[in-house]
């Protein structure tokens, strides 16, 4: 089979989250990803567009997969499919996985509006890397499925459970939960006691935790800044897993 | 004065490193970096461009500024000049500042080949918030005066100095410099002994860091994954930031 035009104005259309959200679909792409995607029960593949020499190197691990579902592309064809400056060698369509019954929280990740899709990635390659097993994310987060963030996070996504839901839903179903947040008069988090289970709030990349949330934090910490350092903030990314980082190796 | 299509042709130029080189040039944009920019005398502002508003609100600061460097832009004109999708209110162009006189290290990061702007961006940020005084960076590495980079890091490049420079000739100039990197087999970062000074190298984002420089290492470190954890790594950023809190904060 090969690429049609109605392929590509599908595969094209889940860029966007509304018809994401249509098809319940989204795309991976590239070796590693599409790799793993095979090997995981996390996400249905629903189809597979690759050059034929990975089609065939990869042989073995597609025979679960309906041959009608697979299909051999060019690189023209892939260029088209892929958002990518550089497309891959294999771009798959899979399916989001069902939301299933939300999880006691012992240890998770809240993005607070969190907007750039190469951030909620790196986020959850920390989560992946930490064993946090849940990364939750407001409804004016960035979504989990946009492709940017499937690329960034390098196969996290298969691993760690991601959803959107209102921070008001977890409290209400756990209110003992400790709720831990970086705001500027924090606590230091290398020296402050830190609770052995809980949920840390990641803030917007400008404007930090919403005042909003803030009211529900039970733990306000920082990352200290040092005397003589100048930048007013940290890469969002880059201050969760720093501070990721710290809780769980210290509890 | 307006903008003219030589202007346009000089700023777009400056996308490209052969033509920041050529120029001594570079583009740095927003309102924040701007702002940063008129009270920093690190880099010479050669040329604003920018909304008459931002003019308007801005006539202190600009004062010093020669009136010939100075020129009104429409947003259109701010969307040619602008290599971002959401081009800004206002975009200079900046002077690379004179490397001065190799220092002496005390604590500073060395990049090894790492290739994505808003990377090394995230980098200069947790530099500046650390007070590591240096970014060092191999040749093989993304140009500091990337538009991307200069974006990502907030203004950083103003107050961190980064040079491209071989590791070599900083272990010649000194020979007794810790060298800390994160391998894959290293000694807990929680745990192990770390210098009170020394130069932490960061790999490329793929490869890690290359063979050649391991071998220079004198401290070979990993941040530890959690039993269970499933990432291969953590994104180049966020290990340059948790081995770098942990470092300062620790010593």
């Amino acid at each position: 089979m090969s690429v049609s035009k109605n392929d590509i104005k599908f595969v094209q259309s889940l860029r966007l989250k509304k018809f994401r959200q249509k098809y319940n679909n989204f795309i991976a792409e590239g070796e590693k990803i599409a790799g793993e995607a095979l090997l995981s029960s996390r996400c249905k593949v629903v189809r597979v567009f690759a050059l034929p020499e990975w089609l065939h190197e990869n042989a073995a691990q597609l025979s679960p997969i309906q041959a009608s579902a697979i299909t051999e592309a060019g690189e023209n064809d892939l260029a088209k499919l892929s958002g990518l400056s550089t497309p891959n060698k294999v771009l798959m369509v899979l399916e989001v996985p069902q939301a299933g019954e939300l999880p006691l929280i012992h240890t998770a990740l809240y993005l607070d509006d969190v907007q750039d899709p190469g951030n909620l990635g790196a986020i959850l390659r920390i989560a992946d890397w930490f064993a946090v097993p849940q990364v939750f994310c407001s409804p004016g987060s960035v979504d989990v499925y946009n492709p940017k963030v499937v690329q960034a996070s390098m196969g996290a996504f298969l691993r760690v459970d991601s959803q959107e839901i209102e921070l008001e839903t977890l409290l209400r179903r756990q209110p003992e939960l400790p709720v831990l947040g970086a705001v500027l008069d924090g606590e230091n988090l290398f020296t402050t006691p830190l609770p052995s289970s809980g949920l840390l709030i990641v803030g917007n990349e400008s404007k930090g935790i919403r005042p909003a949330t803030q009211q529900l934090l039970s733990h306000r910490i920082a990352i200290p800044k040092a005397p003589g350092g100048g930048a007013e903030s940290l890469n969002a990314a880059v201050a969760t897993g720093i501070i990721t980082a710290c809780w769980i190796n210290r509890v």
